[in-house]
């Protein structure tokens, strides 16, 4: 079937509006390690999908799944140690205070979770996230999406400027004065709650601010602005659902922005594919929840989410993951830096690992953020055979991703094909 | 490990208000089936799950995700035919204007998706619903079951009571005018929701009320409150998330029941154990909902999701799993009429299919609930090797909802142990 005619009859049956990537849309058919490949066998290495961490269709996920599934998949109020087993190694991987584990499906549920425990173990109800934030879907949490554009309609939320040293709020400023202006905008936050009788529920960030477009924060704002929201009251919650597993280098971004949360949130890469999401946290804040909540997630905490996520912490330790994101990330950086002075459109490199963000710009001077220019690149490397996206509060940050397995050999392949597409589409470097 | 032990890690692990049934919670290690299998080797009938409709561990379900999970697991931005193939058979199986499907991980993620398309669609905020139902967890969909004790905190939401014919809000009065009864509360709550100026966005039940307690719903109701609905400018939501995939012996609660909704949510049953939930909804609604949310879901629409929601469907369809749960179905609801009179605890006994709810009291006469008397028969049934629960607005409704598989033989094993823990608990009958 033509990608045409398919598209349409994807219109029909999910409706016209439903997102696809790319101006020629993608038929992939197969998934086998870092790669993709579409219904005509061409093969795409993947730059993008940050969900199956330890590889596409990887065995001893599969395998683990498999026999799960055969064995028993059951709800969570019958006692089950594969549960339990997964949470006592999931925890003892997060910074001491987080020992107690809820799960749950999805990301987007695990922010509900952590909004409902900041809620109810504080009392409060005043939520401050940045201006370009996502955190989730359902109506409470896109709320955090929507309230720097509408903050009357999202009365309990306060959007803050997200910190960033490239579009900073005073160019002239020094790093650390800098980081004082942005505090500034979370005690202003603070007070405004307060002005308006919301007592603090806390404060949502992603630990390395990934859909805000990956910024260089300026150093020590997160582990300041966590002290201050607990010193008004608040819980600091850590957005773990992109940063988290080893996508920096380390196994959580909140160690990689030098930070301890009170809450962290899981998801994506958790089960490498399976729904599996959840939520730690110190042990008084999931009590405080569960007490008033009565939780229960039907399909989560099961025989099979366990299994599955135990497989993948396996394989990310047995195949030393870690060590390869550390190795590769740090090469392809400095392999990108070394190319950014030849091309303008190269605006800013920031990363964390293999999570690495380019801010496409019209020039280095005015820093114009060029949204068409990153989509050509994009959608020129989608047809040399790597696939990425683009990200970022304006719109215009390349986004490189690619599962953890991503090689040295991928990232030179890689490093190639970009050079060719900027020379095509912006002449000689 | 013993039970006490278990119990104590996980109270550890996962917090001191985690939920877990019986009074001596079971440790469950297998599934085949209808049966589940504790620690020690001891055989359940499970007659609680819902969840695994084909059977604990069926091999096509879990061949299925194997299968999938080792070619493409991958989000829906890609163009993929699994997913249209399941979404054309799903909606082919549902009333004709419910033409186009959303789908997501869970239930709660489908009550929100329901929720937020019926407002983008109508414009409108206000949902009506009943005073004892369940629809998810999460913050927004949590307030259609607080509302009923807490109306000035949840402003947008109006809880009618649920139709009932066995503690009717008049006990002189006919069906047909129960009916008008239950419905001039549907007209109140639309003309409230208008004194409040809050625009209706429609009313969110489940099709056959399982979480009230299954109750008998007055002839005519569902039809006529969803033509009410629709006359007042909102949307009529039916949430098949129990009702559907066959429980009832026919696809969904609604056919059951008699009406046809605007948008019907799915979840439990739908992957037999794979989170998989979704929404089919008339196109304009989904189109509406998908312009003003952009809603993406990670892990939903996914090649794996597809294959798993499409091996259930061939299941049911191949082993007539339909046609059990009406021979089975019938033959156990004969079998307990039967056993009723000389059982004063049995105050009613309402079913569809293999969904069966006998409301326990403590004598015939006053209808007073026996909430204790239900869970001594719970736990005694559990010790005698039969899994189910308690459930209803009142906590007192016997509730019989075994895997669709559960057959004959089962309701004959089940039928002897229930007569003995009857005698064994109220004497001879």
């Amino acid at each position: 079937m033509d990608i045409k005619a398919l598209t349409e009859r994807r219109e029909r049956l999910l409706g016209t509006q439903t997102p696809l990537f790319y101006e020629q849309p993608i038929h992939i058919v197969r998934g086998q390690g870092v790669h993709l490949y579409d219904a005509d066998g061409k093969q795409y290495v993947d730059m993008y999908n940050n969900v199956p961490c330890v590889g596409h269709a990887n065995s001893r996920v599969v395998s683990a799944m498999q026999q799960q599934a055969a064995t028993l998949n059951v709800h969570s109020r019958y006692l089950h140690e594969g549960i339990l087993d997964y949470a006592e190694r999931l925890t003892a991987l997060h910074a001491d205070p987080l020992s107690t584990a809820v799960f749950c499906c999805t990301g987007t549920e695990a922010s509900e979770i952590a909004l409902r425990m900041a809620r109810a173990a504080t009392g409060g109800r005043g939520i401050i996230c940045t201006d370009a934030t996502y955190h989730g879907n359902s109506t409470e949490v896109v709320r955090l999406s929507a309230a720097s554009r509408d903050p009357e309609g999202n009365p309990e939320i306060r959007a803050i400027p997200f910190p960033q040293k490239y579009r900073p709020l005073d160019s002239d400023a020094s790093e650390a004065d800098l980081c004082d202006l942005y505090l500034a905008r979370v005690r202003a936050a603070i007070d405004d709650l307060a002005a308006h009788d919301i007592p603090l529920a806390g404060m949502f960030v992603c630990s390395m601010m990934v859909n805000e477009g990956l910024p260089d924060i300026p150093a020590g704002f997160m582990a300041r602005a966590a002290d201050m929201i607990r010193e008004a009251g608040g819980v600091f919650i850590a957005d773990e659902v992109q940063a988290g597993f080893c996508r920096s280098g380390r196994w959580w971004g909140y160690e990689e922005s030098g930070f301890v949360p009170d809450i962290a949130t899981m998801g994506k890469p958790m089960g490498s594919g399976l729904p599996l999401a959840g939520v730690v946290a110190r042990a008084e804040l999931v009590d405080a929840f569960r007490k008033t909540t009565r939780y229960f997630n039907t399909f989560a905490s099961s025989p099979l989410q366990a299994a599955v996520g135990m497989a993948v912490l396996d394989e990310i330790e047995d195949q030393d993951i870690r060590g390869n994101v550390n190795t590769v990330g740090r090469y392809l950086r400095s392999s990108l830096d070394q190319l950014q002075p030849a091309w303008e459109p190269m605006g800013d490199i920031r990363s964390h690992g293999l999570a690495i963000g380019i801010d496409w710009v019209k020039d280095r001077q005015s820093k114009e953020p060029d949204r068409q220019g990153v989509a050509a690149v994009v959608n020129r490397l989608k047809e040399k055979g790597f696939l990425m996206g683009s990200a970022g509060a304006l719109g215009n940050v390349l986004k490189i991703r690619p599962p953890l397995v991503f090689s040295r050999d991928n990232a030179d392949a890689f490093l190639t094909a970009f050079q060719e597409s900027l020379q095509e589409l912006h002449g000689a470097g």
